[in-house]
């Protein structure tokens, strides 16, 4: 028998998250119920749930940076138990079949995955995300939680954290490489913690200096005003790495220069309108600009887990739903240090 | 005493080579002479000499696919001896003490390398090119050509071949991997080979498929016309690796659709004008855009034992000097299967 769930759904494109009540189907037999403790507000909560990134179905339940307990299982489920701490990110399922899936990057599966919210899911029916009070997804998209991170902490790396934690970890940030990250919002924040404790050297690129103290203690060796041109100036050829978290579009070749020969520029984010590149920038040094999409099952579970081992999380500001529409606007003003995380108790 | 050279020489951007002399310096102890027997028309050149990359000095001698016999050595060369069969490629020194020279990525000089043709060499003079009878260079700069090569056909392959040897080698196309080569000309051409010789399957992108044949001998398995919209459809996702000869814009984001995860289009020209690039493209299979110029010095040599080792080398029209203007006409025309290359005896 269905569930019912409370849960803060957008009614239309142009109306803020209201309280009400979502069904959640029975669990399967391979499928977990999770009592969501917290979910993460991502900036792209709020682009689809405003249809900015096209038509969605209203009303609509977004969240895709979930933590919570396992409080029910399906008869045939043997990685998860009651009472294990869990998390779900951006996907629920995929084909499982592809070449992509077989090898667990399930993010780029080429008969494209079943998102957390606004996809539809393999019951047919659509999907809906993580500001609830519980969601039903197979065991296999659930992540295990190490005891080491808190849940409300732990929320955002399953977005935030592993898109970030894929592109440092697949361009090989690490000992003697310098990284670069573009932005010090939710998605930048981890990026710096992250690439210092793989052991590469941080810079951060940010618009202004006015997080730069936040910046280095998060594990920033420097830090520097992308508004000031003699910052492109003084560190041109210097990344081997540079992550860009922002959306915006940006000068790109500008960045493009501060690469060294063989460097990488990373788009983890992007505008919706195409960028211009001079490809002289990318001949110069053997220079790519490449883009990375959130991560694969089998690497999101290493990145908890190396999150554990390190103590990193994210930094957040936990608020009740009812904050919901106000964290919405902060959030499209950049003004959170650097994740809202809603706690479901208050749903 | 310093030496005289017959040449040909473009006495304006708006005039086409003409016969001259010039003189080429005395052998220093690390330098050999080089009598050249053949000289390669490449694109640059004509781009170079027309003033169309900027300002120039004129009269200017251009040429950088040299392929000769040693003539004179200097005092202290050990690589060379008179009479070993040579070529030169577009570089003539570089510094040799930046982290890129001392890895053999010479092209990549961080204090920018010496261009065999407009740039100043370590003289303080300008360089004059392969369009002439004799060149002198520092040994190390000077590529072994193996027995098995003729010279005419071997000259190409210090720039063309080279420019693609280095990114079809550097980005690992050998078996299991599809390679889309764009553009079948002088650089074209030599691609299809070496990615062949490689052992990746090829497939070429032309505009018609008037080449086909052609490509088809040269190594492809398979070809397109890019005019044909039903391409990017039918080959949507299909390449590990897309190395593009074509100097004009094309639409990018139609090409990168056609990559695999993880695939990367690979610019060996440019357009001088920016392209406009979908960053989405990129995100939604980790796909990568770069830019590769040349090689270095050593990579250089490895290109040449290889297609010595697996017998190719650029197809040639070998042509009188006197023919040079029409030549470059049709060079522009894209009208050369594949390489015009001068004999030098002709001069």
């Amino acid at each position: 028998m269905p569930t019912t769930a409370k849960a803060y759904a957008a009614p239309s494109a142009d109306q803020p998250p209201q309280p009400t009540t979502i069904e959640r189907r029975d669990v399967g037999p391979h499928e977990v119920r999770i009592a969501i403790a917290y979910a993460g507000i991502c900036h792209s909560d709020i682009h689809t749930a405003r249809g900015e990134w096209g038509p969605v179905t209203y009303p609509i339940v977004v969240g895709h940076e979930i933590a919570g307990v396992v409080e029910e299982v399906g008869s045939a489920v043997t990685k998860h138990a009651v009472g294990d701490r869990v998390g779900v990110g951006c996907m629920v399922d995929s084909c499982r079949e592809c070449a992509n899936c077989q090898q667990g990057l399930e993010q780029y599966c080429l008969n494209g995955n079943i998102g957390t919210y606004a996809s539809t899911g393999r019951d047919g029916k659509p999907t809906a995300g993580g500001y609830s009070a519980s969601i039903v997804v197979t065991e296999d998209f659930a992540l295990k939680i190490p005891d080491a991170l808190s849940l409300d902490v732990a929320a955002p790396l399953l977005c935030a954290g592993i898109t970030l934690y894929s592109p440092l970890h697949h361009w090989g940030a690490g000992p003697g490489k310098e990284v670069a990250i573009v932005g010090l919002g939710g998605l930048g924040h981890m990026g710096v913690q992250i690439a210092a404790a793989l052991g590469a050297r941080v810079t951060v690129l940010s618009q202004s200096l006015k997080k730069q103290e936040d910046g280095l203690r998060l594990g920033a060796s420097a830090y520097y005003a992308t508004s000031d041109p003699d910052t492109f100036e003084a560190l041109k050829g210097s990344f081997d790495l540079i992550v860009n978290t922002v959306s915006a579009p940006l000068p790109m070749d500008d960045y493009l220069g501060l690469l060294r020969t063989n460097g990488v520029m990373v788009q983890v984010g992007a505008p919706p309108e195409p960028v211009s590149v001079s490809l002289g920038s990318l001949m110069g040094g053997r220079r790519s600009l490449a883009g990375s999409g959130i991560g694969g099952i089998p690497e999101t579970q290493e990145m908890l887990d190396f999150c554990a081992e390190h103590g990193l999380g994210a930094q957040v500001e936990v608020i009740p739903a009812d904050r919901i529409p106000e964290a919405w606007d902060r959030v499209v003003a950049s003004d959170v240090r650097y994740r809202f995380v809603i706690d479901a108790k208050t749903l």
